[in-house]
């Protein structure tokens, strides 16, 4: 057994981390905190998590007595509780984008001044998929942002093979995704029936995805897109791909079958997928398909940007921090 | 020509009411006003609209200078607005509760401290299908809550003919009927795929309905309890009535078309009637039944909680104060 | 463990059922039907099942060599398959209304000629908060419809307590009330931003909510109307009584606190209910309220339709039915 | 004054149709027509229509003696009819695709044998933006595919300036674009809460883009994949263009200001277009953004699949050809 926290836990997706840790075989859900609601009960707030516990105000010295801790807060503030969580030698895994990046000038252009620099660039990415054997072994994992996951898992098996010339990629993304933070933008009358593209050119979501590629072997710019759609949960990718070399049907197909033939979370299909049939689950579905008149592949893939695109991934990092099984708690 | 200002027109209603009068044949839009957004244009907050006039800070020199007025403001802020443009001898319609209700101890113990109360008790209750002969004559009327107008209209024929021994009203709405400032209540992932009843036993339209259907001969405490249903626009009232007397089906079907055949804006069908088939408009659809097997009569009334139930049963009000046809600028 | 049939797989009920089984630590899921998809894959057809079963053609003698079985047909056809069910000994739970009912004459009245009149009666009503002790011993569990188990489940302390005068019944369900077959009030477009009362005065539920509240105490005609609602899974119950007796606040809230303090799928609370709160599990959440006002007891409830008003409350009971934990594979 | 006739009146396209030629000053309404559905009111199918019409069977020699025809049937079953009406002298807009590509090679591949090969060829393309004056003498108008609106006016001032050099155009619409008939995908339980991309590498809509592009100066295949989104009404095209030559913010923003300053239906806005904003209405909206980083030119398009891509452009090419003000009736 082992002593967990979450940070953040009135969020979206600190409330689903917060369930999962709660009903895990391994982990014990020691504290949920949260900023402004401090005081409440987790399930008053989020009453589908059904987790019985007072919010608290974060302090290092009361929250800190943990074996592991999620961080669920945003970027900027994040850094410096993962910071004190560290020094007491607690292993975290954050779920803003902090540690997500490895070049500090990328960072400070994107989002400004890094709130614990002596840690800058200390977590490992935690895309197991990706990373399986570092995050095995690492103290730090910084959990990737809902867009690059489904993006990069979208495109790592072209990227591998330097077959990715160019890419658009097109996302789309439930109100969640948003924050419950209510706003004109997630107010219902807002949002229902509406769709449009949001942060054109300038998601913060970019460098990330474009540091992963070049990571796999495809170092180039990405045009990267999202749009907001009106459904609660839920994230669909379409990546349009430019192959830099002759590619068919077969080999695309092979590519993906290869890549992911042993992931427990990631499933190819023939069919494009839709977001409702990875909702609540920790999956990845992807499809790959060859477009003989533009020569273009086309990849899609959906996730639940709360869970494999946050909380469950979380969890799924810190089964592999502690040696257990990837997949307990998730199944 | 007659020239109008819309105060609170960044509101919902305000907005669709200064939309209807930038398109009416009659009226003259001057003026448009908000509290908190004032500097924008109108089309930005609300491009449907598409009215491209500047929304002002309210000051009762500068938008005084009118003819006659639309109030779009909460209560309590509106009645000291309203006593401002009347004492300009502005003809008023005041979408607020302010001049409701007829007894100031009902006004107190559900809203508290009135804001003009100088002025109480002089509006007109502005139903049209009840009061339409007043509303000609008046300088001031109140336009009536949403869940009244829908419940009122449901309800006459029964009241009127002294067969309404007891009510339950059941009523549904629409998101928008929550207003636009931004609340956890009102955020999508709060709304979607979620309902639930909201101020159970202390809604306050309540005495509004019992007020107006006491004056139709029906005095009663009424049982009223709204739901919160996933859309943004549209409200269902379900009636419950115990008879005070023997009725059968001939008898119910008689009442209900009788009272409402040379109704532009009332719609009386077999079936029961779904919110949107009133949407954006200013009709209310109603069905009644009567049930043999519990001696119930049921009667069902779908209105758009924005338009009949705000901002175009203002225009239909202002149309009458000014001896216009009533359905000008409507269809 | 003891092997399961699921017949009707295809439907919303029924493949939740089938994934419910898949995953139960005692029941192995041996078999699943479908009248017009077989041959299929039940996880293509519903991918979130993940149940990679092939979907069969219903043969007595291929699916009758089981313990139990799970029917998720309609009324009128379940009956023969029961039956055929029964005589090789394999223990029950049907989901359609084809024994729920004690009184032929209702049956028929209600529903037309039943296929297997021999077993008639046969079945033990199967709402385990009122019959747990009946069922347990049962080999033919009517499972009960979803309107009834919200509505008794929020009425059966009043109805016990002999305070139940007389009830209107306000029920709101999400589009899969309806079924999967495809039809114009289920096409998105009919159902979207739309909420109609449907079945006015002829919801075949009614009998069997008088039935079960006459078991408990009430014998009196209940006035019902459900309501369509746009929303995938969710049922909100209103129900609003008027007591045989003097009542007030404590003694309301004694009732329901006592009648359900041990109950482990039955969640008293303070505020009313959202649907989205019960949403894919087996929980009832209800909250009753005395209306001091109108001397009107309210209670409003609600479940999963598709959950605790179908597909897992047939879990629960088959747990019953084999002396397992009646959580077992619900949590 | 001008009789019409709308054929196929019971779809959702046709009952807007008729709906905006009932309400015309100009076109008198004579018939509306339906396959399945002949004998009833169309404003009972319909209710929002409000047009007490009855839907009767095509019977070229009953609805042929009018002056114009809208007809809103499938592909393949329209050329005929129109053909039919085109004898009798009738002025016809078609809004299936049969008269929309000009070389019957490519129709024969997409949608298989042509209805009224005589007439292949005789349409005039009616994106009144492109072909008004064609529009205005012609006989035969072939009203564009809703994705070929939204997706031609957002491209069209980059390809008369001859600045595509390659596209991919991810397109989402509501799902009324799916039609009326019901099915499992139109089914509010499979497409709520829900997205996913569809027919992709071989949607019919996409050698009609590729004909007009061509037409404009950008002859080349494009990448087209529309996706289904969960609202009724409403269609986004975003247009990921790699220039054909070296470009500015400047140069983009002038081409989109030239190109549609004078339109009455395209609005250009600095911000994203949201598919709410033209909801019910002939507005095509449209942004146009240069991407420093990765030198591609963004357009976002948003348009009503319903209004203008479909029946409000319907009556505006009729408008047109009548010699009417274009906006006739549209506002």
């Amino acid at each position: 057994m082992a002593d967990v926290a979450v940070l953040g836990a009135s969020g979206y997706a600190g409330a689903i981390a917060a369930s999962l840790i709660w009903r895990h075989p391994f982990f014990e859900l020691k504290h949920v905190t949260a900023r402004s609601e401090s005081g409440a009960l987790l399930d008053e707030i989020h009453p589908r998590t059904r987790v019985p516990l007072v919010l608290e105000d974060w302090d290092a010295d009361e929250q800190g007595e943990v074996d592991a801790a999620l961080v669920c807060w945003p970027h900027g503030v994040s850094a410096p509780a993962v910071a004190a969580l560290r020094e007491r030698g607690v292993r975290v895994v954050d779920l803003s984008a902090d540690f997500r990046l490895r070049d500090p000038a990328v960072y400070e252009d994107w989002y400004g001044r890094h709130g614990a620099p002596e840690l800058f660039g200390a977590g490992v990415y935690g895309l197991p998929e990706l990373y399986r054997e570092s995050i095995a072994g690492a103290d730090l994992v910084a959990n990737p942002g809902c867009y690059p996951t489904a993006a990069l898992l979208a495109l790592a098996p072209l990227a591998r093979a330097g077959a990715i010339a160019d890419v658009v990629i097109d996302a789309k993304s439930g109100v969640s995704g948003a924050g419950r933070s209510p706003s004109q933008t997630t107010h219902y009358v807002s949002a229902d029936e509406n769709m449009t593209p949001y942060k054109v050119e300038r998601h913060r979501h970019t460098p990330e995805i474009e540091q992963e590629l070049a990571a796999l072997g495809a170092a180039l710019p990405v045009t990267f897109t999202p749009h907001l759609v009106p459904l609660a949960q839920g994230e669909l990718v379409s990546c349009y791909v430019t192959p830099a070399r002759e590619l068919g049907e077969a080999d695309v197909t092979g590519l993906y079958h290869e890549a992911y033939a042993d992931e427990p979370w990631v499933e190819i299909r023939r069919g494009p997928p839709g977001v409702l049939e990875v909702r609540e689950t920790n999956y990845c579905r992807i499809s790959a398909h060859f477009d003989n008149r533009t020569g273009r592949v086309l990849v899609f893939s959906a996730i639940d940007n709360l869970w494999k695109g946050a909380a469950s991934q979380a969890v799924q990092n810190l089964n592999l921090m502690f040696a257990r099984d990837e997949s307990e708690g998730l199944t």
